[in-house]
This record gives structure tokens, C-alpha cells and sequence, in this order.
């Protein structure tokens, strides 16, 4: 393999999704159904053996080393008993600092294609990257298999082709000739890309594939050497990715340095080490929002760039619709998958007093609140879809949230009852709780209750509604809000408000098109310029600040 | 005029600048010549008129005021005695805030072309901009005219071009259909530009126009409500540029607050109020090291996008050439020019004590000095084009500088003198100082010495010089590095070492191209990457770190 080759097998998949990226329209190069016709008729049993035979076992796949740790727990009731090798800091920015100078001086289209070829072998081992999403995050199998796998994936390729083009829209040498009257004079001139350094890539517990795969991919296609620090709890995943991508460098003669995996645990964490390395340049953070807060004032005190996705409070209006079912039937989906613990999901649902127009009638709070819970529970007990739907709680701190809401003394909506996960007797499932309150009660609800809790908050107007709702994505952030009206002027009056408070916004959901969800190449993933985050998946500024231009002229 | 007109007449401006920011070949918007043949043979007589009628009296073009504040005085020997409307921080911001939204709620073209429309009336008064330029920072007249005329308009007109196409990169709207087997979903989405706030920029005294107008047009085309905080003792070249761009606006019936000046004076300065100003969230800064380090902690703690330009220390190696004659008039010409006020102006000389290779022979380091001092002497007492290339020194301490650094103790090869400026006998005019001395005085001639003062610095080897140069890139940061050699393997090694330590580097020049010019639309000023500076005249993080991009999705 050359990168001949490369450039040859990859031109067309980079070309489309540039286009994708411009356009918009819909695009995946990886399809998202778990299917054997698609991805191979024996390939879940093939990655459920490799997922069994890799348990209790080294992850050898990223090379040997003195010593190997691991801590990873399945949400699911088991202990994982894998074990990766350990690094110190010196050691990973030492590594990092040599293989970077190789990797800049490859054309950016050379380094695109080297990151594709990745990507496809990856894209080999979506089954096992499932099981082993599943058994870190707690997401039901299906989830787990299109979040960590095609989903993240067309994620990566959409952060390398904007990589590629941002670094593609200058030309790369020109000869500049400047008339001046009867003589003229001549500059060759190139400009070269210089990645800012080592680019740190902070991986979090419930999507440690699709949230770190961006900026990873943005990170190495501008240059930069990457260091992924993945979060002690959800290792597997990511590690199947980035060996993916070592064993391609190694195949190329490259030192696969390029990518390391910083491997620690809770007791002795790296994450601040790393941040505060001074060869350390770029920092990706996915997590909660405290720690996100100090990583934030130390990446800025030492003047490194640094992209963040905290956390938000999601808020949902509800003011009218045409089907209350199918509005219903799109909330409790969106309540319900992966057990309320997507950064994206809904937390604060506000209804006037007066309850929505249906149809042009008046339904009250408690019968839309009525309505809303008995769409949970059908999806809930469904016995073929509840559990995989709600999957389980990946963290017990989670767990016990849920507990302390319902103590809250709040009316209780719907009550937070087990689940049992087929095959998992242990498994830590539970349905989401729904509470009623009140804005006297904006002191509670406004933080954030990161699990399957939400409020219904009764307001006195759509417009308290919307106040509510500006005030909160100010203060907290928010990375969606979804409003449900028919009135063609309060869309407008909300999409203002909401749109300038920097928060995206949905209208009337209603299908198979959930607000937790963001499509890659489509939907921007988050804004940037609220509380909830400093960086969008995948805008200009997340690939342009990683790197800086540097012009070179001589006399010709 | 209306907002279709304007679109109509600068279409094709702007996709001229767009193609020439991508392609980097020699663009000129406007000539840099100030010919009467160009710009009409009584404009330069009406200017002058119009200069000497604005002495000792109100600006009156940005409107009426209650207080008038001013302090300008002439590098050549005069109060300029002109004032300007005085307003209070709040007062300012105020008036922004209510002027952004209908700002931002204009599309990205509407916003380009009514700022193209503000050059083109501007650029009617290059010859007064030339003369307030002349005598606010020093500048001869034919360097203030091309500098604050249609060398910054290029540059204001490139950041426009810039900043339109970022915003144009993404679709603005798109139906996104997701086929799912048999059924389809269908979502309505639109991706809303949403400028950060309120963009304050602020000016240096020595190119008030050339290094304010980037910013400037760079956050208004983005959506940014502006506030031009220009150097108390340069105000009069950029208000003109101001004036020009308010009237657009209240011609096409729109808030001219959406650009303002915020005038001040040393003694009572508003630039740290605006910086800290919770409502500003961009900052543009040219000037000084030492206070844009404040302005940049200030910035950086409240979590700004800051912008900065200071000042490196530039470097040149002197290897080997074909033709000392012109390496050295080129040289002298850079020292020379505007009394070495440039940023981007050269200060250390470094050559190895075995001196230059000439065509193959050995020149002596003594003998290579003195070639520089003969160009410099045959340009300063150049009757004709000695004073206009000088100019005058626009800071008394710029001159008590040069006097301090006289008084080092190093050998002289060429000293200060006072210099005569026909028809300003007043005038604060002198020529290069250049020193000579060795790598053991490191500590003196590594700081910045502003203005016309010059070190040769004697190394043990060219490898010895490249690294004296790498090291002070990495320490004091540089906004141009020139290299003479003939030597294909050390010009390699030199554009390695120099670009990777993140400046920009030349070679060679010979002729009519100086190191300390930068070429809008073909070269980046600055890279961002030294302490020099984070930011590059004008490359993407220049504009698309100046808003974020919001979806708005609708079920369709």
C-alpha cells in the first residue's frame, strides 16, 4: 500500500463529502442499519466472538508495552477486565513531538486520504466497536452500533473534509508578477501550513467514539500530532478506532505515533497533566460542565486553543399542534433513548397554564402531561423495543440523580420504575421520571439533571415560555431546544430569540427525525456560543484554528 | 440608492477578490499610484485644500456632539488642532447594541457590497487620507497615501471578499430528505449567521487606516456592530474611512451606529473600559507588545475573541549573493523607509564573521557593512527621494530611542543624524543608526528598539545566525524574516527553521519588493503564531472566528 494508492481509492469519498459539507443535503458513507446485507453476513458473530475473546484480556492492538491498566465496568453488570498500555505524560508528548514533523509535511490531501483509509478499515470492525460501545456507554445494541460506528464515522469524515478544504482554499505557491509600467517584478511565493502542535483530545463516558472522532480527525488532517485521553470508563471503543488508524501509518513506513492513546484511571488521572503540558497546543474537551470549566481556564491561562461540548439545559415549549399523538410519540422518543443521558436531550419541557391548542382546541396541562406519559410507557414497555431503547445508565452518580429527583417533592408525571435488560440481570436500567413544576421553582430546574429526568414546567404564556427558555440557554446553554407551535408568528418570535441566545432550534417534530439527534455533513453539532460549548462539529473555526499559514517568498 | 443598486455595482468587485484571495496573484482594486491621471488631476489640490480648511476646526462628518476632544499634533511640527465628537463607554455600546440587529439581520452579500460602496466613496478622498495621514504618523506623503488609501482599501476590501465567502461556504437553507426503505422523512433547515456582538478595533498611531480597516470590515461583514477606538494621536485618516461608511448607511435609511469612533485622549483613555465592556466580545489590537499583552489577559479572561498584532523583533541572515549592490539597496531601503516605524521592519543583521560569499568570493564583514552604510547614505541624502522615503518619527520616544541605543557603546557604522524636511522645518526627521556588535550582547539587541535603529550582529556561522533568529522568533515573536543566501541546502534549512518557529521569511530581494511590505490578496501579514501576534491579515480564523453558525431545523 502507497499513498498512491490512497489518493486513487479516496479522491471520490473526499470530493463527496465536501460537497456534502456545502450542501447540506443528506449524505452518510457508512449506512447506519446493523445489517449483515450491508456490512457482511457473519460479521456480528464474528465481532460478539472477538468482543468475548477480547474480555478479561490486553488489547494488544496498540502495541506492547511495560505496563497495562484498564477499569472499564458494563453498565450492563460485568467488569470488562480488558487492559491497555500505560504511558506517562513525558513519554506520550515525547512520542507525539517526533512523529509530528513527519506528519506536517504531507500535503493535506495526502494526510486526508491516510485518515479515510482508516476510517474503511474501522468501518471493518463496526459490530465489535457496538459491543463495545454498549458494554462502556450502556447504549442499547443498535444505538451503540450507528452512534460509535457509521454515524461517528461520517462524523470523522466530515471534520477531515472540512480540514481538507479549509487548507485547500488557498493556493498552495504562486509566482506573484507585479507590472510596474515598463518593468515588472516577480515573487515565487508558497504557503505552508503549520499545524499549531499537539492536539489533546478529551473523550467522555457516554459517546466516546462519536464525540471524540471530530476533533481527532480535525486535529490529524491539520497537521497536528493527536493524543486521545479517553475517559477511564469507555477505552474499548475509541481504541479499536485508533489502532485502526496506527496500523495504516505502520503500514506507510510512518511512525504511528501520529495517534496515541493516553490510558488512565480515575484513581490516577492525566487529563490535567496533559492540558497543562506546555508542548500541548490544541485541547478537545467532551464532558460535564465543572471539569470542563477547569479545563477551559487552564487551556486559556497557557493561551491554547481549545474546543469544548460541556453540557446544556434542553428545553422543549409546548403551544400548539395538529397531532398531539405523533408530537407526543417524537418527545417520549426523544425523552426515552439512551435514558435521557445524550448532551442533546430535552430536560425542561414549559406549557402555559392555559395547556396547547390541538387542532385548535384547548388540551389542558394535565391531559397533555397525560398524553406524554402514556407515549413513554408504550415505548417503555414494549418488549421488543423499550429496553434496547432505553439501553442502560452508565453512571451510578446517574442513577442515584434519578433518585433524588423523585424526592424532590414534585408532582410526579410518570414515576422512574427498573428495567430488566434481557440476558443482564445486572444491568443498571431504569425509565425516565417526569416531574411537574412550576417557574417559582426555577431553582431547581434550571441546573441541570444530566439522566432520564425531566420537568414539565407550567408558565403563564408561550411568551414566560419563551423568556424562560432565552434566560436558561444564557445561563446554562443549551445544545438543542425544540418548540411545538402552529402559530406561524410565535415560530418566528421564538426562532429570533432562540437563534440569538445561540442555541439551534426544531420545530414540530413529529417523525422518524428526533431533536437528540444531529446528521453529520447536515446538522451543525452544538453552536459555539453558548455556555454548553465553545465549538461546533464541524464549522470553520474547528479545523482553521488548529493550524496557521506561514508565507514564504523568494526573489525570482 | 437602494440595496439592489449597490449589489448591482460591486458584484464583480467582490467576486474578483474572492477569486484573487484563493488564486494569491498581484490584485489591485485601486492604484497605488496618487496620479492625477487616475484620480482626477484637481483631486490632489482639493485635498489639500480640504486638509488645511479641517485644521483648528471639528470634524463634523461623524456628527454632532456635545463635547469635542482632540490632540493631534504633526510629526512635522504642528498641532493639527482638529476635534472629534466625544461619548462615554456606555453611551457607545449602547448605540451598537441598538444598531446590531438589523445589521445582522442583513444577508452576508447585502452586508459585503454596502461595504464596498463605503470604500468606493472613501477611496474619493485618498488624497486627504494621504495627507492626514502624512501628518499624524509621520509618513512622507506618497507612502501615507498608498498605506491609509488603496493599499489599507485593498486589505479592508480582502477581509470583506474574506468574510463573504466564509459565510457563503455553508448552503443557508436546504431540504433535507432522509430516505428510510419505503417511507422518507423530510426536514426543513436553515443555518443562521449569528455575529458574536460588538466588535471594538484598536488603531496604532503609525498606520491608523492599514492596520484598523482588516478588523473593521472583517467584523462588520460578519454581522459585528463596529467601535474604532483609534491611537489618540492618529484619529483624523480613519475617521475619514468612518465618515464615509456612515453615510452609506443613512443613505440606505440604516443606523450609521452600526459603526462608530470612540474618540479619546492619552490623558483620558476609554481603550480598557471597551475592552473589559461586557457587551464587546471581539477585539481587534494593533500596537505596542506591552499593552497588548494587557488588552490580550483582559480579553482572554473575559473569554473575547481577541485579534492581535504587536511587534517581534525582525531578523535578517546575511549568507551569500550574486549581486551585494542590490541586496544591499534593497536592504537599506527597508531600514530606511518610514525610519524603520514598520512592523515589519528589519533590526538584526546577522552575518558570520567570515562575512558574505559574493558571487564565490569572501567579503569581509567590515566590507559588507560598509556597502549597507553607502546605500543607506545614497538614499537619505537623495535630495529628491531622501525625505519623503524617511518620513518623520511620530513618537518622541521613538527619538529618544535612537539616542539611547547610540549611547551603547557599540561600534557605529552609520549614525542618526537629523534630517531636513522642506517646508517642515519643525519636523521630528532623522536617519538610520546601525550598530555593530556580537552574539555576547544578546541581551540588548533581542529587544524590540523601534524605529531606525539596526544591529549587525556578528555570529561564528550561518547554522550560529539561523539560530540566533529561530530563538528570538520563539522569544519576541517577528512579523518578517529575510534570508541572502545563494546556498539552495542552507535556504532550506533556513525556510524549515524559520517557518516552523512561525514566521514568514523571504529570500533574495533585490529589487522592487521590500521584506517589510506585505501584498493584499497574495501575502498574509503576520501568521498568528509568534508572540508577535495571533492573528494574520487575512486568513480564515481572521473572519470565521467572528460569528458562529445556528441551525433551525422545521418538521416538514
Amino acid at each position: 500500500m502507497t499513498l498512491a494508492d490512497l489518493r486513487t481509492a479516496h479522491e471520490t469519498t473526499l470530493d463527496a463529502a465536501i460537497k456534502a459539507n456545502a450542501e447540506r443535503t443528506f449524505h452518510a458513507h457508512w449506512p447506519e442499519a446493523p445489517s449483515g446485507k450491508i456490512y457482511g453476513e457473519t460479521a456480528n458473530d464474528e465481532a460478539l466472538a472477538r468482543f468475548q475473546s477480547q474480555l478479561n484480556n490486553r488489547f494488544a492492538r496498540l502495541g506492547d508495552a511495560d505496563e497495562w491498566i484498564g477499569e472499564e465496568v458494563s453498565p450492563y453488570g460485568f467488569d470488562l477486565g480488558i487492559t491497555y498500555p500505560a504511558a506517562d505524560v513525558e513519554t506520550l508528548v515525547s512520542r507525539s513531538s517526533a512523529a509530528q514533523t513527519a506528519w506536517q509535511s504531507l500535503t493535506p490531501f495526502d494526510r486526508a486520504t491516510i485518515l479515510v483509509e482508516a476510517l474503511e478499515r474501522g468501518a471493518k470492525s463496526f459490530f465489535e466497536i457496538g459491543y463495545a460501545t454498549q458494554h462502556t456507554t450502556g447504549q442499547g445494541f443498535v444505538m451503540a452500533f450507528q452512534a460509535s460506528g457509521p454515524h461517528a464515522f461520517d462524523r470523522a469524515l466530515e471534520a477531515t473534509a472540512l480540514g481538507l478544504a479549509a487548507q485547500s482554499s488557498f493556493t498552495p505557491g504562486v509566482m506573484w508578477t507585479k507590472s510596474m509600467g515598463k518593468i515588472s517584478v516577480s515573487i515565487e511565493k508558497t504557503y505552508r501550513i503549520v499545524p499549531r502542535g499537539i492536539n489533546l483530545v478529551i473523550g467522555c463516558s457516554t459517546f466516546p467514539v462519536w464525540n471524540t472522532v471530530p476533533g481527532m480527525f480535525a486535529g490529524l488532517v491539520t497537521g497536528n500530532a493527536v493524543i486521545v485521553k479517553p475517559h477511564s470508563g469507555a477505552v474499548y471503543p475509541i481504541a479499536i478506532v485508533v489502532a485502526a488508524l496506527r496500523d495504516v501509518l505502520a503500514e506507510l513506513g510512518m511512525d504511528p505515533n501520529i495517534i496515541q492513546m493516553a490510558v488512565d484511571t480515575a484513581a490516577e488521572p492525566l487529563t490535567l497533566h496533559l492540558v497543562k503540558h506546555p508542548s500541548v497546543s490544541i485541547i478537545d474537551y467532551t464532558g460535564g460542565p465543572a471539569f470542563g470549566a477547569v479545563v477551559e481556564s487552564a487551556a486559556t491561562e497557557h493561551r491554547k486553543a481549545v474546543f469544548t461540548e460541556k453540557a446544556g439545559v434542553n428545553c422543549v415549549i409546548l403551544d400548539s399542534t395538529e397531532d398531539l399523538e405523533k408530537a407526543m410519540d417524537n418527545l417520549a422518543f426523544s425523552l426515552t433513548l439512551y435514558s435521557g443521558q445524550m448532551c442533546t436531550a430535552p430536560q425542561n419541557i414549559f406549557i402555559a397554564k392555559d395547556g396547547m391548542l390541538v387542532g385548535g382546541e384547548h388540551v389542558s396541562v394535565d391531559a397533555v402531561s397525560a398524553k406524554l406519559r402514556e407515549k413513554i410507557d408504550a415505548l417503555v414497555f414494549n418488549e421488543k423495543a423499550g429496553p434496547g431503547t432505553l439501553g442502560a445508565v452508565q453512571n451510578p452518580i446517574t442513577a442515584a440523580r434519578v433518585a433524588e429527583a423523585a424526592a424532590l417533592g414534585f408532582e410526579v408525571v410518570r414515576s422512574s420504575e427498573p428495567v430488566t435488560q434481557p440476558g443482564f440481570d445486572g444491568s443498571r436500567s431504569m425509565s425516565p421520571l417526569v416531574l411537574k413544576t412550576d417557574t417559582a421553582h426555577a431553582d431547581v430546574y434550571t441546573k441541570e439533571w444530566f439522566g432520564p429526568i425531566s420537568f414539565i414546567v407550567v408558565t403563564d404564556s408561550f411568551e414566560d415560555s419563551l423568556n424562560e427558555v432565552v434566560s436558561s440557554i444564557h445561563q446554562h446553554g443549551a445544545l438543542s431546544s425544540l418548540v411545538y407551535t402552529t402559530n406561524a408568528e410565535l415560530m418566528q418570535t421564538a426562532e429570533d430569540a432562540i437563534v440569538s441566545a445561540g442555541a439551534p432550534v426544531a420545530f414540530n417534530f413529529n417523525s422518524f427525525v428526533w431533536v437528540n439527534q444531529s446528521a453529520a455533513f447536515s446538522d451543525f453539532h452544538g453552536t459555539g456560543c453558548t455556555p454548553a460549548g465553545n465549538a461546533t462539529f464541524a464549522d470553520w473555526q474547528f479545523v482553521t484554528n488548529r493550524y496557521n499559514v506561514v508565507g514564504v517568498r523568494k526573489q525570482a
